[in-house]
């Protein structure tokens, strides 16, 4: 496994790869990795010979107030699971490799971050589809791996990927849960035990809501009451948002008479943790 | 010479071409190939042995008003033009082919659209910046060849294709003249004949302004004094602006010691033409 630490060194490599014929796989993360980062490793050895992971904990996405300087990292521990995982490159850059002083060049999408987690955090979406514009032109992969989990960011990467003509396959995977139900986050590390708990309301709201939808209910206004109900019982949680929305656009939805995305985001203490899951009708 | 309408079909081309070994250089146009074109196709075959030629009037570059619609087209006079420089591929898709209905991703720089033309043209380096990151993304090429006529936006493209780590190396290429000095562009083809008196004084300002740099003149407000002055004797003419500036940053220039950008816009009749010049100060 090589350790790639500036763009330039790994647009060569990867230049090198693509013409000895190799199909590259990249899953880019802000490291600190779980079974949920381990599972797209794993998705994505099945669709090329090349792995490549990065790890960048991305300064642009993240707003002023937000845990850019505390979000959690551990290189070393990271780079052992990516070996055990097969994992051919580790990109992981410095800051200021990615970012001049002078940078001025943002990629922004007009509609898909209007909502869910776009309405309180107005620029991270356009951090993220910048980070990821730069990492696919430094990568060059042919297809590369994002989690369900952040499900508007996949809406967001494969649209984006689209309008740019990026030639790369997006490939989603879906959450990895823990065996409590827990969506794995690299942020439940800010959890304290009975925030823990108070955050498992999360899966059980969305669970509810499947078997609400699978026992006939279409109105969406109940699901979302249902669930705010069953989050609220906890008082360490405060509630972002709880939607109904069409899986493709993200606008919200009112009747529920073919599969709806149901997102959530909640405060759990000083950790925003957030979940979904698509609901499918009876019949 | 081949012919290519899709982007899929011109990334297959370009993906084989690579893996032949081949090093693609890219023109992008909006057609109606005048001697500045061909002197740009004449630069690209000098740094590569695939030399890809795209004509492409990109609508969202312009804003309503503009002359998206009545803009010269001539397809077969291009493509016969193309030929006889060596041109390897036209890419030549339809708008459809580019831009879905939903397109909603932009490319945008924060700083130095806001300067010279982008004043007056508020979305047209976000509509430049977004069909050459969609055209690099297609064509793929090594090296990418623009003009040195479009000042602002080959600063532009020069800075984002840095900052978005495009894999890529710009070529700007002088600007070609006619014989009395009118700068070359597609949009001349607008000008009546006593209107083509009055858009010589555009060049004919800038040389002036070079002479009176080059016996010692440092101020710029006598340069941009003095130009006016020249342009305004037409009443043909109307100032967009004339200005003396930093040649990387677009930002005014008040003292010339060392060389600067002057660079200008006028409206001749309903023909808006561009021009500019780096003039050295003596010694």
């Amino acid at each position: 496994m090589e350790i790639i630490k500036t763009a330039k060194d790994m647009q060569a490599h990867a230049e090198k790869t693509r013409m000895q014929g190799k199909t590259i796989v990249f899953v880019p993360t802000m490291g600190f990795l779980h079974e949920g980062h381990l599972s797209l490793l794993r998705e994505g050895s099945r669709h090329g010979d090349h792995l490549v992971l990065s790890i960048f904990v991305n300064p642009t996405q993240f707003a002023a107030g937000e845990d850019f300087e505390s979000y959690p990292r551990d290189f070393e521990k990271d780079a052992a699971a990516a070996q055990k995982e097969g994992v051919d490159v580790i990109f992981a850059p410095e800051k200021a490799n990615l970012y001049d002083d002078d940078f001025e060049t943002y990629v922004s999408l007009e509609k898909l971050p209007n909502h869910l987690c776009g309405l309180s955090r107005p620029t991270h979406f356009r951090g993220v589809a910048t980070i990821v514009t730069k990492l696919f032109n430094i990568v060059k992969p042919h297809a590369a791996v994002f989690g369900e989990k952040d499900y508007q960011q996949l809406a967001i990467i494969r649209r984006m990927t689209r309008d740019l003509n990026f030639d790369i396959r997006i490939i989603g995977v879906p959450i990895v849960r823990e065996p409590d139900g827990l969506a794995m986050s690299s942020r439940n590390t800010y959890l304290a035990p009975e925030q823990r708990q108070a955050a498992l309301s999360l899966y059980r709201s969305l669970s509810e809501a499947q078997n609400m939808v699978k026992t006939g209910e279409t109105r969406a206004t109940r699901l979302i009451e249902e669930a705010r109900r069953t989050i609220s019982a906890f008082p360490e949680n405060s509630i972002d948002y709880v939607t109904v929305c069409d899986p493709d656009t993200l606008e919200d939805v009112a009747l529920i008479d073919r599969p709806v995305l149901m997102a959530l985001a909640v405060r759990v203490g000083k950790c925003r943790l957030i979940d979904n899951m698509v609901l499918h009708p009876a019949g």
